[in-house]
């Protein structure tokens, strides 16, 4: 029998494993591994690395790549027979899971004009990024959400939603934005289709932003409905004109922050915390000409560009990008933003994983200190 | 010696107390007395009365009444001399303490084009909400906030603040809202004079909106600023016109509150909770000829009438009121609001002492089950 | 008419309200009066004070003073025309409102044995420390805490409790503490009496103890009592013997508190918080011959001696206690805490206001500079 | 070219993905690879399953199996060779994470008297439990805890931390249990030697139990250690015997837990939440002859058998177990408990996910339907 190696980790450093194979060893290791045991030494420093390697890789999707493939899927498959209509990205590092970084999920859908998709839950958390089109809505538990280009609607763990669009609208194609790999992975991954493929609309349309979207207010409800006990935001939809008003406001008192420029989180308006417990989401905006500091930091993000061109460059790659572009940055990877224009401002739509993060108490930051803070490019 | 009598408050109801006074007990209670005692019995049903009675009269204020009044102060005061020009409301009930009602006080200001008033910083919590003029200011820890009409501004617990009127405005008249009676009453109350008199405004003027005024926004800022640890909201000035809005598209969805109409807090943006640890407030919108029904709750409330006219009944008396009125609520009396037009809205202001009340466990709420929920006027 | 002079308030401080009486200003203040209002300027140093100057007066009550006094109570009145037999402490400055210290309430009560009172619960939170007998026994909620020397046991706002004594046991005093004052004052007091006048055990006795009394440890209970949403620790009963241990085993790592020796926050298990939301309660461990330095903050302080001898020094006033004596810390005062014997330790129970002070944002505390910390006694 | 299929996860249910592969489809699906794109319908229902199905093996490791092994390592390696004398327990199922379950990590250490090992931090937590042997220690940030069978120590996230034997202690062997999986599946593991490989004890050795190992009490700490900003429990030690005291005492009342015995949640006292975010810990009590009846939930679970014998059902299979044998719980699966004794009691200790499954939302339970609740075995 030939006995694969167990001293390929081994690091000849005080405090790590550092354990030759000799045949008394490798005997004895057999012995364990028929215990379903293992000796630590022999994975200790492949399990406990310095830093963070991401599995993933950094990676642009360019919306000109992609968009025909997209709007073909709706001649070759129903959204009956395909269930949603959807080209998901599809990380290089992470096939495996179908992510587009991390334990992050995100494709493109597509819809035409009088469609509408089944109705389930999951247990899954889920956001939709419109990205062009018009008459695009969404239903959340009864409550219909109208969504325009820019807009991003919630559709938290366990709510019933389905996706349409109004006959009098056009082919809308939007990003979706899922935990699903983060779910799998944790083994808590439930489905179900909704009894009857349609649920009823049983509020107000839009009725979500009318009561929660005010500033800084919060509506007194009359009644059981009065208290929200959901780990979710009640406010389901974001919409893009105060968001980038709000953008432009923050911008124009001149301080942007150094890694970030003008970085706001969405936010669950009930608690100021994140809109899901999994999922997180931010619109940045970079200001004519502004180029960021770089720095790193644990956590996976999926960005979509929702205004503007640039660059950014991630672990020294640069990578440029224009509207409706989407890229990814892994954990633990220096990163810095560029807008390449010196009159218009850019925006970047992002999901990550950083309520997650946090939960866990596993977020970590570090500034570059080298060279004046900005990677040089390979 | 004449002694008292100790059994005015005797109730012949099992588990209450029903001493009569004896020569004996008499003799004991003096005793008890000289050792700074009593006997419970004595002071039992007084101390643990069967529900509230406030000590508040409910009190309108009308503003044609008291308007020439405040301005008159400009002539006999300078700001110098009275700190700061204030007439302030003085309900029958609590002279004892200056409160408008129960533990809350109010006053209304008023300011010159040009003039300023000192700096200073005190351990209650404040809040202005303007009634008239243009260009008042508050500055608040080096943040200057512009103040229109309808606009409330915060000035918490320890934090340096000052008010003015710029050179360009015009007289200003504003309500100050304040917990200076309950601060006193807890026997913690500070105050200190800013030593140079004036404070430096360190942050673009109106910052405090830019960055904290989103919807379900939350900004990420860079470095210590970025963690705020305050227990006041970290935004100062709410302003009118994005409240009004979205009362107004709460309102359009047609299911008011039977007992509220349709009213918004104002919240702490980083928690969803209230602007302030013992001060809360609330705008609410009754729509064209509402008449809310009849609840009685714990807590004590000043109103102002922000917009339109109409009357509320309190404890079965009827208040007219009109725009800039004030009127008070005491605690655990019944009352509704009535909008008087078939055609406008109308808009109550109000600040309350709602987040001490469910801070200590004391809230408590009831229905009106008598006359359909309406109250029969005196 | 003659006119009470306005003035007596001023201060000749920059930024201080400083205006002398005129005819024409008493004339004003007199129109202002009939519109129920007031100059702020009139009383504006008298309602903001520079720092807090306590009503309550601190007052020693003597144990060996007051026991044959609560004793002969049992032959005066019976349970079922008192109510309760309780003898309150009534601090000198605090007569109107019944209290101890500040909004605190405490009394002595005295049951027999084969007694028992009515049962009954209120929006007052209380709390009972044992002080002498045997056989006492709470019941809240249907919950049967049986109490010894030292315990003391939790009657929380708005639960169904009732006191008694065993047929077995022995006359048995104990001191009631409660926030029947501070209710008041917030106008939020409500008070039923049981329909039956006493309720059914309904768990096995102690069983609080059993469930929620271990070390770091909260039990999975199943169903819908696995979810504790009250606002008060699940914890009624709180013993001397863990307590004490407890406190010698810190004591013995030898490094106290300067200002409190070893003090121990009896907690909420479920959160670490405070027993209540308006009283908390600590044990104070004081080593032979320690004497701690002082300092001052704000909130109101009922002490009991649980153990020992020694002294406290408040204001400059020296008050020697010895086992059961009570003694108050009224806002704002200095104190410090000396054990007057050098081989036994003493210990100080304590319930106070601090959760409302640190709910409300109105906690501050100061240590003496002056004297190396130690208050010279007048 | 050959295509690998891409339907075979077809579901002909509504809702569901159920596209057949076509020659067209084929070549769409291969220029999507290109793009680093698939389409979603063809692993959708893979991503989505209905419910978990967990990859790990539920799985019993007999202590009387692994003990020889554990001591050989003894002779086999060095401590500053191996880091740690540790063989893990490698579920069949999770050998490519080295995890015992799902994404926890767990071995069994073994330490001379008077070694020790080098001084580390890094992200993964880590909690110990005491097997065999005296004299076992840990130091965590200076603070160093002796410790005894049964007990159990937490070496948070990010704390230096270091072990060893007293030179007059035995050989002891501990279980081991971490998030190293989970750590490095979210990509944040991070690892750090001391520089001088020990720490030095800057606090009284136990003062950990001794600070916060109260029942129900917090310490008043002063100055700047009084604030604890940590999100992991300050006590680190939980000891065996008031654990132990604690479930006799509730378990002495009767009505235990029908699908859990008599069962504590460690807690940090501070709290009450778990001691860390992403591990928690139970000890569990099954009375003489109990059963429990079977449920399924999400989480992965390692159980070590503290006290007694007896067997658990696992999806049908039964594991029969004694003293100081491991089992694991994998997601979802149904399980049920039973103590083979009918005279003695049988505790089990557990780690868990459960923080992680609650912080994210993901937690949820089933009962046993069939069969009176109880699993037929295979």
């Amino acid at each position: 029998m030939i006995t694969k190696p167990h001293d390929h980790y081994r690091e000849d450093i005080p405090g790590r494993a550092d354990v030759a194979d000799t045949p008394e060893l490798l005997d004895y290791y057999a012995q364990l591994d028929a215990l379903k045991t293992g000796a630590l030494w022999t994975v200790a420093n492949k399990i406990e690395p310095w830093h963070p390697k991401s599995a993933s890789v950094p990676t642009l999707w360019r919306y000109r790549d992609l968009r025909d493939h997209v709007l073909r899927s709706v001649d070759l498959v129903t959204p009956e027979k395909a269930g949603r209509r959807v080209i998901y990205l599809n990380n290089p590092g992470r096939q495996d899971v179908s992510a587009a970084v991390g334990w992050l999920y995100s494709g493109l859908q597509v819809m035409r004009p009088g469609e509408a998709a089944s109705a389930h839950a999951h247990s899954a958390s889920a956001l939709r990024f419109i990205m062009e089109g018009s008459g695009a809505y969404t239903v959340v538990d009864g409550h219909k959400m109208t969504l325009g280009v820019n807009d991003f609607v919630l559709t938290p763990n366990g709510t019933w939603h389905e996706h349409g669009v109004s006959a009098k609208g056009s082919t809308c194609i939007w990003q979706d934005g899922l935990d699903i790999p983060l779910v799998n992975s944790m083994e808590a991954g439930f489905y179900v289709v909704h009894p009857e493929l349609r649920q009823a609309v049983t509020h107000p349309v839009d009725d979500s932003t009318a009561t929660w979207g005010g500033v800084a207010l919060r509506p007194q409800i009359h009644g059981a409905a009065g208290t929200w006990t959901k780990n979710y935001s009640p406010l389901f939809k974001y919409e893009w004109a105060p968001t980038y008003d709000a953008l432009q406001r923050m911008a124009s008192l001149g301080d942007s922050n150094p890694f970030d420029g003008t970085l706001m989180h969405y936010v669950n308006p009930l608690t100021g915390g994140p809109v899901m417990p999994t999922i997180g989401a931010s619109m940045q905006l970079l200001r004519p000409g502004e180029h960021t500091l770089a720095h790193r930091h644990t956590g996976s993000f999926v960005y979509q560009v929702a205004k503007g061109r640039g660059f950014s460059i991630i672990n020294g790659q640069r990578f440029d990008w224009q509207e409706r572009d989407i890229f990814c940055l892994p954990s633990w990877m220096f990163h810095e933003h560029a807008n390449a224009s010196t009159t218009e401002d850019a925006c970047l739509f992002c999901f990550h994983d950083l309520p997650v993060m946090q939960s866990l108490g596993l977020y970590r930051e570090e500034a570059l200190a080298e060279n004046g803070g900005r990677q040089p490019v390979a």
